[in-house]
């Protein structure tokens, strides 16, 4: 057989290795405990009306919905959408400002391939979403890590950073950022800081990636700020969005909101990168937001999951090394820990493992591979007995790696 | 506003340019005869069956169906998807030989990312299919054509290029080809010429890649060569797959088969690209293999296709001007008609579009901008009645312009 590995791209060399070492890997083992995944309850899923609106779909647009379709999207679905993008979450925009892609990765990964350079600045958090991290490696820019706390991204540190790179006669181009409830760490950015980064972004010129796959899946009435989209008013901010956290994953339903001249430009990258998204789970996605499924729904996929996060917060606040530090999320799936000791969490995975329960180390999080000693936490998934169960064995196996 | 141009990666600006050039547009006007889509006859999607097999779906892997799912795909679809390869095109592998993606166009689309480079040669037919070529763009490689017959790519021409690229010690890293009822022109290549090509691609040192999105549209028994894929014994052809064609497009399930190495290797870019095709329309395409729903429905997609064929052949022959040449296509969708005259297609569709008949001027499927007299006319979506109509009407357009 031949090496196949000489044919490769210098960027597919580059990127296999790279997403290989960081990819999430579901270890599924029904026995243990995981908090690895990032998979929503089941429990969730609107399976009956999702069944019956199936079937009405395929009788009443069965050719429509299974034939190709424009690259944007299903007109019905994209007039659906704009429309619940004012009611949920307050952006007001026209079918021409949205783009529909097949899960908000692929949103990521176009806007990745249009507006990123090799040796390139970019902007993200530390941590920040790992999928992305991976979609914007494939394109070797340069990494500006923001750290975090409590309140998100801390703005003031950016701000010397863009300094420090404006000094130097270098600017980044765009940053990243999941704002609302954030992936890995859950930590949501503050009005004020909201503010203060589009201020950034106008004075330092760069755009900015706003990911609200979480905005929705906000639990404390009235905690979660506007979107970054809604706070901007110099158009430079490109909406990245997703139903798979409110309808369902499976679908792979995501959209870009951005000015129409940003749209235009994406179009071609859709193109190449499938011709369209799937028609019949577009045409699906109409019906339930026309009949207002996610609203109906939220309530209690709300309530379970606030229920899931106390829970492992008490089981934490019980249970965890008193030197860590942990985030308190207002919505999304995850808690951070990031432990304050020699701890690597890494090396500590097996150990985990094998006393039963699993979860990300957060070095992967790290476009640097900073981070030893912190973990992603889902709470989503696992019941509430597992949570509780979990988080206690978690904490003898970081008591007796301190002790040994 | 500000100006999006400036934050546009140079992949992006060029992209964007060359796209939106030469992107199929469906102008879809009721009033008007259409030649120009690459759209399949709805009257051949297994409309009852796929509703209630989606129901069948939901009632019983309902959680499944709407949950995430590793990113070669969903188990039970490869599995079904490795019985239908080999049943219906001979082709013996393993899951572990499969990435699902989501259409061919993915799957070409990450290959190019995986093994293309800047700079790199890359071979085509002269003719290819406008959005592989689209996406072989976007990497910026230096195209080598190869021209066609009626017998397909002229592998004796390739042959010389290839010889003449080594005198200057070069090689091409890939060769992409629709080997069967090509897009656009739907020429087959030969039994001998598929053995020509596999010999050059080890003499040179080349991968190809197959695409056989027509390979089971195939209207005249016993006329199609088998794989590429299946006459190679080196492990050089990276084949992909689609049941866009055969099933139903608006599920945009496509496949890539390869040695076990370079699925591995593409499994990254899958991940960043979309984390994986939807999981409901493959549970929906595992249920409709394994029921043989293609095998069923296919002898009626081909009777039908084949006296559409017959018939846009028939009228070719009667109305056409002598000094054309057009294909005689075993299958597929298209037809290709080279006039040979000083008729510029392109100039021509205003014309022949209010006179109420489109096609795609074939400018678009050369990577040099070339073939300014040749034109792809589909088969399969207009009526027989429109067909004949609308090559009359073609007919009268192209001589008055020759009598200008």
């Amino acid at each position: 057989m031949i090496s196949y590995k000489r044919y490769m791209s210098k960027d597919g060399d580059y990127v296999a290795s790279i997403v290989a070492k960081y990819s999430l890997k579901f270890l599924e083992d029904r026995s243990i405990i995981s908090f690895a995944g990032g998979l929503p309850d089941p429990a969730t899923f609107p399976v009956d009306d999702l069944k019956r609106i199936a079937v009405e779909v395929i009788e009443k647009h069965g050719c429509d919905a299974l034939q190709y379709m424009p690259s944007r999207g299903v007109s019905t679905y994209v007039r659906e959408l704009v429309d619940f993008l004012y009611r949920a979450r307050g952006i007001r925009v026209d079918a021409d400002n949205v783009i529909v892609t097949t899960g908000s990765q692929q949103a990521i990964d176009i806007i990745a391939r249009m507006y990123v350079d090799e040796g390139v600045y970019i902007a993200v958090e530390e941590p920040t979403y790992v999928a992305a991290l991976n979609a914007f490696r494939a394109r070797k820019p340069r990494f500006i890590g923001v750290p975090i706390d409590d309140f998100g991204m801390r703005t003031d540190a950016l701000e010397d950073k863009l300094r420090r790179l404006r000094s130097e006669a270098n600017r980044i181009n765009l940053l990243y950022t999941v704002p609302t409830a954030q992936n890995p760490s859950g930590v949501t950015l503050s009005v004020d800081r909201r503010k203060h980064l589009i201020e950034l972004a106008n004075e330092f010129d760069f755009l900015i990636v706003e990911d609200d796959a979480y905005g929705l899946m906000i639990f404390d009435e009235g905690a979660s700020p506007p979107p970054l989209f809604c706070m901007d008013r110099s158009g430079r901010v490109i909406y990245v969005g997703s139903l798979s956290k409110v309808l369902t994953p499976g679908m792979r339903l995501g959209h870009i909101v951005a000015p129409r001249e940003v749209i235009e430009s994406l179009e071609p990258f859709k193109q190449i990168a499938d011709l369209h998204t799937p028609s019949i789970t577009q045409h699906i996605a109409a019906v339930a937001l026309r009949e207002r499924i996610i609203e109906r729904s939220m309530p209690r996929i709300r309530s379970v999951y606030r229920m899931k996060r106390d829970a492992m917060l008490r089981a934490i606040q019980e249970h965890i090394v008193e030197t860590a530090w942990w985030t308190r999320p207002i919505g999304g799936m995850f808690i951070w820990i990031k432990l304050n000791t020699r701890v690597d969490t890494e090396r500590l995975l097996p150990k985990a493992y094998s006393r039963g329960v699993i979860y990300v180390p957060g070095r992967g999080f790290y476009h640097n591979e900073d981070g030893f000693d912190t973990m992603r936490l889902n709470f989503t998934y696992p019941s509430i007995d597992q949570i509780e169960e979990g988080i206690e064995r978690l904490s003898r196996v970081i008591m007796e790696e301190l002790c040994r």
